[in-house]
């Protein structure tokens, strides 16, 4: 099976088994990425970028992604399109002879 | 290959093209993914959850997730492996005959 | 005294003495505003806007705006002169004829 | 006028004149402020704390307040009494003598 799928069916299963999905509405699923990266973020608070614990972060960044791929499946999204469509369209936005080597906004570019 | 590979191959190759691994330390990817949940939430703000123009969340979602799959390359995570070891570990915080049908936080069940 | 020039005291008499002003860098204050907004928002999560506990949102509230304060502060901002600045510069982008009742963004009105 | 009062009365008449209060439930204010942090956040991503540019800092710390001053607003809290009493709590989780010259957080303390 892929692996997306994968991990997603286990998301679901999960979810299911709490029945859980009537409070898994779009809105409240952003709300929880939101609250994640948040918590990922307090991993890095007052340090230094290489000074984070690598656990902590991992553990983190599990339930940002757990939200995202939960937030995907609501919509059925595939997160590989989705995210080669949005290169492609940064692409645009960020070409390279522009972009090279500046973190400048596109719309300052 | 498999799906998750590709799609990071994807993005280091946008970035190194850009010369932006120079910006990408681990905690500005942090601030990344929050900012990017921030503008993910701005989509579902004053409306119900239905509401939302789809569009619009899977181009902030996909943002989400780049910015996701690079942290997670940066610290060279299998994002399988540690999504599924939180469910595991999720699993303990909340066992299902105490978590079923309740949103309440595992420190309060 | 002024009331915000008295909270900005106590606030900075308590990092004083705790002698934290190294790791407040403007920086940093804007990740702590942040991951505190995260945490307000976990009072919402799941609930109707109606159910979320009162005293708890008091106490995270509190911490945004200890952090806010303490960057307005960093910065010497005047508080209430840049929200009343803000406003008048919200009231150019939301003029009342086109906005009333509608929860429509600037860009698109 | 209280500082803060003529603050939150100028908010409350730009919103009754659009006829926003509609839109402004708890749970929005709150998304609001988390989605203004990020904003706030991004004048500082893949910058040096001192190299963001303090008129933009300005501009989104004014939108972090605007909105926290509503939710204030909204559940009728004292800002300056909220922030003092949690100060006073803090000061309990974060003794001078454990705390001193110490990022760490208090439940490691």
């Amino acid at each position: 099976m892929d692996e997306i799928k994968e991990i997603t069916q286990a998301l679901t299963k999960f979810r299911n088994e709490r029945d859980w999905e009537q409070f898994h509405n779009p809105k409240d699923l952003a709300l929880a990425i939101s609250i994640e990266a948040g918590e990922l973020l307090e991993e890095f608070l007052w340090k230094k970028p290489e000074d984070a614990s690598k656990e902590n972060v991992k553990d983190e960044l599990a339930d940002v992604f757990a939200f995202a791929f939960l937030l995907a499946d609501k919509y059925n999204f595939d997160v590989k399109k989705i995210v080669l469509d949005k290169i492609k369209k940064n692409g645009e936005k960020y070409p390279v002879d522009k972009a090279k080597g500046t973190a400048t906004k596109y719309n300052k570019l």
